[in-house]
Parts: structure tokens; C-alpha cells; sequence
């Protein structure tokens, strides 16, 4: 058989319901983190700790003039819905083969993109000139637009929506240019905005109080990663981000509400339920983003439902998700030298003169992050929670900087890598609870990036890094027992997902997205 | 073991030498074509035709910047030496690291670069800014420079040199802006010129007589691509390429010696021992620079020194490589409208009528011609000679123009793709001495470019193309066995060599560089 006569294997009407988002069946991959708790945790197990070593490339597809892709690929029945900046690709997952693609005509294009959402018929992302956009999944074809925010101020979408209910839910960036963030919901059918959640409190507003002068005007507060949702609660759980300016906090002086922060928003309505400050008055642009993976789990004797994050400050939080009650802290990091310890409320204990000067101050972790925006994984069967964790530290310094509007940082200057400290990623094993080292794996790459994790019921935990490495790991130890070098630096998270009974594991490298399945 | 204890398999110090060079061990791959005879057949049979389908990606490795390779690595004692333009990497050949890269700073960068050499401890690279380079195989140091020509006046050089008894046999390009042609012999210890055979003969010179006036003074006649060499009879066999104008012949009527030839040289003097020139006065631009493959053989009952070549005109031409006789030539393509066939001397009988005009005129094959740059290959146990042939045609126009040095092109306009005859890539199994077609296998991709062929003992062909399809047929029928797709274009000739045992079949593939092995 020629492969030109290859027939797609899947149909192209995905009719993704709110049912099939809840359940997330093992065979597609339809959040980008999985499954609405975000614990990237796959059931499927074709591939194993035994047979791992058979895995090889089923399939490659370059997207042209894609750089270093962040993408986390979506699948339903067979089809796999990838993105750059402003453009979609849809494959089929089983041979990598073009189905359709599509390309926002904007001369903006900053980047990157994180990824689309799947609902009904239709493909959604968001794009770098403030969009969200509706495809329809068949062709690629737009249905509606709505715009975010002003572009032309210099806000961009680099998040991948999350659909909750017949809505979809999309936050913003940057707020290193002193934008303010929200979080809004959308109508998948119509695209009418039902609900918008502001970062930054206004007069009056709770949390106002925390903003000196006109500084909440510019006060940041991003939201630009993909949040959790929990069904029973109704309850959609986002990451805030820096308070801007992010090295300068001698201009914001206050915990500088609701930046750095955990966030429960009603789903209907999209009011605040609860929200925990992870790092009040932050100056050193370490925002709260990272994915919140929810838990149903014992704590101390009695199963709670809880909420995990590792913090790019260096901590990793067990919190309460009914309540927002923190329940633990513990370092996740070696080198932590801006708080000696968390409170019982879960406010950090800050070390005095660890903020940025004009001179420079060695601030641990770095402000890339104790980690970033690589997705964490957990794994039910071995209690275990995965992070990639930088050791490592920053010179932060600062300066007085002036807000511009028109998408100029606000940033008040910034950081580079402490001489002394180079910054070296580890793939670390935590206990869910205790958040104690159970084991860790030295990766190869030292550079600013690093890439996400999956999980899967074959005990495998895979893992990628600057060096190109693709790597699958024993769940249990964190033994190697697989890599391939993909010959591009990974900064994605890799998904899995089966079609016609046979498992892949893609990730994105570089510009390219490859699919691995055992070799028969 | 973790993958940064990786030990580096090969030694460094490659110690090439003239014997190696000349018996060109399987498991090395130490010439553009292979071997000194182009055959590209490679003794290995690991890999065969039952096994092929466990063939995988063994390793990739990614030149950031690279667009479309068309590199064909050199391979020596476990290390592959691959280049683009201005760069060489040096690989370890069984896990694809990197042992060193080398990087010319020329504000010029044309490409492509289609390769290195390889001799005693150094490598040799033509650059864009018109200089050959020798580098320490060991480390990437520079250890001499020569000047090929003026890069100012336009020149450059993409061509992969050919080690030939301790001297570096090297052409330039580019003939379309009017510069003409050469073939230069370099001390390979000292980078010392040696000899240099001109394209183009000056006032008094044989051959001179066949350019009206000025002409032969930018007449072109370039040397772009690798030629054979043939030890027992010390000649060098190498393809000239067109005249120049290319489009516009009133200018230069006359045959246009050494144009559109093969030429035969002695490998100490540099002095011309025979041509054939394939197309007298061309304007069609179609280069005769297409691979010599030189084939001991019986031809009508008695063994012959042949050499054969599919040219670019569309006809394939098997000569006495002694005497550069004319014995046989056929077609190779259907759609060929410019020659009614050739007379016994080889030269071709004109079509009346068919040379570019103003208003453009149909002509097959198109300039992007019946075969180009990517390298063919012949099986001694099939006795099939394999090509990737063109169909299609192209609608050809002419205008006057005028040559400016610099680096202007000179061609007096172009062609473009007849709409009613599209451009189709076939993979072609000639008999070697009749040219008659034994089976075809029609590729994916109908852009302007292809991929060269590999021949292999396992009976195998593999062939590339520009949907990236990297594809695996039975040498003796053409049926394919296997394929996998790189996800780039593919615009390069593979290779095959070995490593502790294994066997390795590599490509480069747009940005990357892939590596295959049967998986254990």
C-alpha cells in the first residue's frame, strides 16, 4: 500500500460532551492536564516498566517554523489537535498525517501557545493578538471570535482554555507589562462572555486595601496557565502571577491582592470562593501559576480533599480545597534562602534583605523558578507526587521603572543566574501529604526551560529536557529505564492516548511533535 | 546509566588514508557517493528485506537554523561528520552527540552545503564565501584555508570536495550569474593549489571556437556537484554545469564547450583527457552536473569500463569511461519534447522550435529537469541502475540581459511549472546498459526538490521526499517494505555504515539529521 492512499482512521466530528470531559476516557487526552484534577495520570498501560524499551517513534510532524514548542496536544477518537501561536494543526494520531490546519493572520504573533480545548464540534484557542477563537473541528473554519482583551495594550493569550460546563474558561497574560489579569468565561456555542473575574480588586472590592495609591492600577496578576476544576464542588481552581512591578515592590508596599495566589471560582458565576496567598507582596516575580492538581486523599487520618501545588517560590502547599485552609508547607528545593519557614496560616516567614537592590541580591530559588509552567504529575498508585524541581539561585536587582501602556515591561528590572549556584533541573518524587523526598533524577540541560511530566498506570513516569532527552522512569524509584533523544530541546509535557488498541506517548520537541508506540 | 556518562564509542583521530579511501569499507561511508565508482551500494546487509520493517529511529539530531539539508554525512570509524552551510558537526554515529561543530563566520551564508571530506586527520568544507577549509577531525580547529575564488565577484562553494591521492578535488558555483567554472586540485597536508581545469577555454584554446565574442567570458560551465573517480585509469570524472545566459542562447550560439559535459581528467595534471557533451548549446539551464556512476560491466558481450548518467535533460547515457565514447542513450522520462532522439555520436537531434521565447514555450523536461542534484545508485546484483526521475514540464521564457559582477544572477529570465503537465517524482529501476525501464514507484510531493537513493546488499532501496517519507523498496521489484515519515522535507542522499556490530542507515531531513537501526 502506497501511504498516499493512507485513509484517516478517525472520524472528524468529535461531539466532545461535558460528560466526556468529566470522564476523560484513557483512550483521548482532553485537558491539557488530562483530566479536570490535572493529575496527568494515564490508566492506560500497554506500556509498561517491562516492555518500556520497545518503545520507539511511530511518527514525527514538523511544524514549520516552530521554534520551541510548549504545546500539550489534545486527542479525541484518533485525532490529535496541536497548536503554535495563532496556529492549529490536526492529525491523525495514529500516523502524524495532516487533516487540516489553521492559521490566525496577526502580525503579532508573541508567543508561545500552550495549547487548544476541545468541546462539541469545536477546537478552541487562544491567541497572541488577545482572541479566543472557535474552529470547527471538521475543517479548521471559524465559527466566532471574542476578544479578550486590547491587544493593542499589549495583553496576549498563551493559555489553553479549560471547558467547564458548557463554558469556556481562559485567563491572560503578561503581567510583567503591568497589565492586570482576569479570568473569563465564554459560551462554547455563541462566544458571548457570561462571567470575567478581575486579579486585581478595584475601590471598594475586597482585597483593595492591599494596593497602595493608584500601584493596583498596574498591579498584574496573570493567569496564564490552565487551571483545575472539580465537578462535585463546582469549583474552578486557577494560579495567579506576579504583582508588577515585579522586581520593584517599594511602589506596591502590601500583600498585593490576588497575585501569587490559589483562587476557587464559583463555575456558574465565577465568584471568588476562597483564595490563598502562596507569596504576599512577591518581589521576585515568582508567580502562582503552576498547575493546582487536586487530590482525594488521607490527611492525617481523615481523606480530604486536597489541593497540591509546587511553588515556583519553592514550596510545595497541601491545601484544603473545599476551604482554601492550608494544611502543609515544606520546601521542595535545597536552596531557599528568601523565608526561614511558613506560619500555620501558610504565609511564608521572610528572611529580611533577600529583595532585589540596584546591586544585586543572591535570591534562592532563582526567579525561573524552583519550577515553572512544566506540568507536575501524580500518581495514585504510588502516592507519589512529581515535580521538576530547579535547584538553583538568581541576582536579582532593581530599579524604578515607569508604567507605558502599549505592552512594554514593567518590570523594574530582573535577574540573572548566580555564578556560584548554577541551576541544575531534577525530576523529584514527593510524598502527597508530607511533600518528603522520596527520590529524585539528576536531567541533563541547565538552561532557563524544562519540560512537564505524565504519569501512567504502567509505572512509568516520562519526562523530558533542554538536551532533546525523552525519558520514561520507574514511578517507584526513578530508575531510567528508557530515552530517546529527540534531537530538539523539550519544554512541552508529553500526553498519551490510545487508537485502535495501540498506546502512543507524543510530545512536542522543538518544532517537532512526536508520537512514540511499542514496536511489534 | 544515566545519558550524560555516555561514553564516546569511536576514536577521533580518523587517519583516513589514500588505501581507505580507495577500498571504502562498508561500515565507514567516506565518500559523497560512497565509493570512488558513485555506485552508492553499500556491502551491508544487516538490514534486509525480511527485517526492514523493524527498522526505527535510532537517534535525531537537530541543526538549529537549518532549513532543508542537503548534507550527505561522512561517516569513519564510528564518528559522522555532517555539514551546512559554513558548519560541520561532528557526531558520535551510534548515539547521534555531539563530539564538536564548527562554525565559519561569513556574513554570506548561501547554501546549500552538501557536504564534507575526509582525509588523513582533517576534514575538509567548501564555504559560501568561496574558500575550501581543513579542519582537525579531532577537534573542529581550523588547520588551513585556501581561496577558490573571489565571494565578491559571487562565488561560492557548495560542493562536497573528493579526496583523490593525497590531493582535494573541489568545484564552485554558481554558473547562472555568469562566472565561470572550474576544477581545482588542492594539497590536501598544505591547501597548496595544485591544478586547475577551466570550464570555459580562453582565446587559443581548443574549444574556444564554439563562443562568439565576448561570450565566453561569463559563459558559466560550473562544477556544483561531486564527481567519480577511477583509480586504474587515474582519472577524475566530473559533470559541468550550463551556459550562461541560461535562458537567452542568441548570445552565445555555438555548442558552448565545456557546458552541459562530462568531463575526464588526469588526477595528477589536472590536463583533460576526453568529453561528452550531453547538451550542445542548452538553454534550458539543465546542469550536466548528475552523478557519474562508473560500472565495470558487460556491454554487447564484452566487459567495458562504463560510466552512466541520467542527465537532467531527460535522457540517461552510458559511455566508455576509457574514451569517452558514446555507446548508448534512451529516455528516461516520457515527457520529453526538446530532442527527437540522439544521433550515434550522442548528440541530440533538436526539436525545432522548442527554445524559450518572450511570450514562453512548453518544454519537457522542465528546468527543474528529468533528474537534479539528488544522487541515483546502481545495484551490481540487480544490474539495475535506480533514479529519481521527474516527470512534467515547464513553460520557458527569455528576455536580454545584462552581466554585472557581484553575485547578480544572469540567466535571462526563467521558467515556471506547465499547469497542464505538474511536476511528479518516480523512483526508476533501469536496465544499465539498455536504459530500459524494468519498474517505477511513484513518490509523495510534487515541489521542486527531491532526495537521492542508497542501494544495500540486504537488496533494499531506500529513497526520500519532499513530504518527508523516508521509504524502503525491494531493489528487485520496487515494492515498498517500509516507511517512516520524518516530518521535513527530505532533500539529501542517505548513507548506511556500522558501528559495534550494528547498522545505521541516516538522512538528513530537513533540520534534522536521523539515524535508523533494526530495533534489538
Amino acid at each position: 500500500m502506497k501511504r498516499i492512499l493512507f485513509i484517516l482512521t478517525a472520524t472528524l466530528s468529535a461531539q466532545v460532551t461535558t460528560d466526556d470531559l468529566k470522564r476523560a476516557a484513557p483512550s483521548d487526552w482532553l485537558h491539557y492536564s488530562g483530566q479536570y484534577h490535572s493529575q496527568r495520570h494515564s490508566l492506560l498501560r500497554q506500556v509498561d516498566t517491562a516492555n518500556v524499551k520497545h518503545l520507539v517513534p511511530a511518527w514525527i510532524y514538523n511544524i514549520r517554523g516552530a521554534r520551541r514548542l510548549e504545546s500539550v496536544p489534545i486527542v479525541a477518537d484518533g485525532v490529535m489537535y496541536v497548536s503554535q501561536t495563532d496556529e492549529v494543526y490536526a492529525l491523525d494520531a495514529r500516523t502524524g498525517r495532516l487533516v487540516w490546519d489553521w492559521r490566525h493572520s496577526n502580525p503579532l504573533q508573541r508567543g508561545p501557545n500552550r495549547g487548544v480545548a476541545l468541546f462539541g464540534n469545536k477546537v478552541y484557542i487562544g491567541t497572541s493578538d488577545a482572541k479566543l477563537v472557535a474552529l470547527d473541528a471538521r475543517n479548521g473554519s471559524v465559527v466566532w471570535t471574542a476578544k479578550l482583551a486590547e491587544a493593542a495594550d499589549g495583553y496576549w493569550c498563551p493559555v489553553a482554555p479549560l471547558i467547564v460546563n458548557g463554558k469556556v474558561i481562559i485567563g491572560i497574560a503578561p503581567g510583567d507589562h503591568g497589565l492586570n489579569g482576569f479570568l473569563d468565561a465564554y459560551d462554547a456555542q455563541t462566544g458571548e462572555r457570561l462571567w470575567r473575574w478581575n486579579s486585581i480588586p478595584g475601590p471598594g472590592e475586597p482585597g483593595h486595601e492591599t494596593w497602595p495609591g493608584d500601584s493596583w492600577k498596574t498591579g498584574g496578576g496573570n493567569t496564564w496557565l490552565t487551571g483545575s476544576f472539580d465537578p462535585e464542588l463546582n469549583l474552578i481552581y486557577w494560579g495567579t502571577g506576579n504583582p508588577a512591578p515585579d522586581f520593584d515592590g517599594d511602589v506596591r508596599k502590601g500583600d498585593n491582592l490576588y497575585t501569587e495566589s490559589m483562587i476557587a471560582l464559583d463555575a456558574n458565576s465565577g465568584k471568588m470562593k476562597w483564595y490563598f496567598q502562596f507569596t504576599p507582596w512577591d518581589v521576585h516575580d515568582w508567580d502562582a501559576v503552576e498547575i493546582p492538581v487536586l487530590v482525594d486523599a488521607p490527611y492525617q487520618g481523615v481523606t480530604r480533599k486536597l489541593l497540591v501545588q509546587a511553588n515556583r517560590n519553592g514550596y510545595y502547599y497541601v491545601l484544603d480545597r473545599v476551604s482554601g485552609k492550608f494544611l502543609h508547607g515544606t520546601p521542595f528545593i535545597n536552596k531557599l534562602n528568601w523565608a526561614s519557614g511558613l506560619t500555620k496560616e501558610g504565609r511564608p516567614i521572610r528572611v529580611p534583605g533577600i529583595v532585589p537592590t540596584v546591586q544585586g541580591v543572591k535570591t534562592c530559588p532563582s526567579t525561573s523558578g524552583a519550577t515553572n509552567w512544566m506540568s507536575p504529575a501524580y500518581n495514585p498508585d504510588t502516592g507519589l507526587f512529581y515535580v521538576v524541581a530547579r535547584e538553583g539561585c538568581g541576582i536579582n536587582t532593581k530599579s524604578r521603572d515607569t508604567f507605558r501602556p502599549g505592552g512594554f515591561p514593567f518590570m523594574a528590572t530582573g535577574y540573572t543566574e548566580s555564578p556560584a549556584d548554577p541551576w541544575q533541573n531534577y525530576v523529584r518524587a514527593l510524598d502527597l501529604t508530607t511533600g518528603k523526598l522520596r527520590w529524585e533524577y539528576k536531567q541533563t540541560g541547565v538552561k532557563l526551560y524544562g519540560a512537564g511530566l505524565l504519569s501512567t498506570a504502567g509505572n512509568l513516569l516520562f519526562a523530558g529536557d533542554d538536551q532533546g532527552e525523552f525519558t520514561a522512569l520507574d514511578a517507584r524509584d526513578g530508575k531510567e529505564l528508557w530515552h530517546f533523544n529527540t534531537g530538539q530541546q523539550i519544554t512541552a509535557s508529553p500526553v498519551t492516548y490510545g487508537v485502535k488498541g495501540k498506546q502512543y506517548v507524543a510530545i512536542a520537541a522543538g518544532s517537532n511533535v512526536v508520537a512514540f508506540a511499542l514496536h511489534e
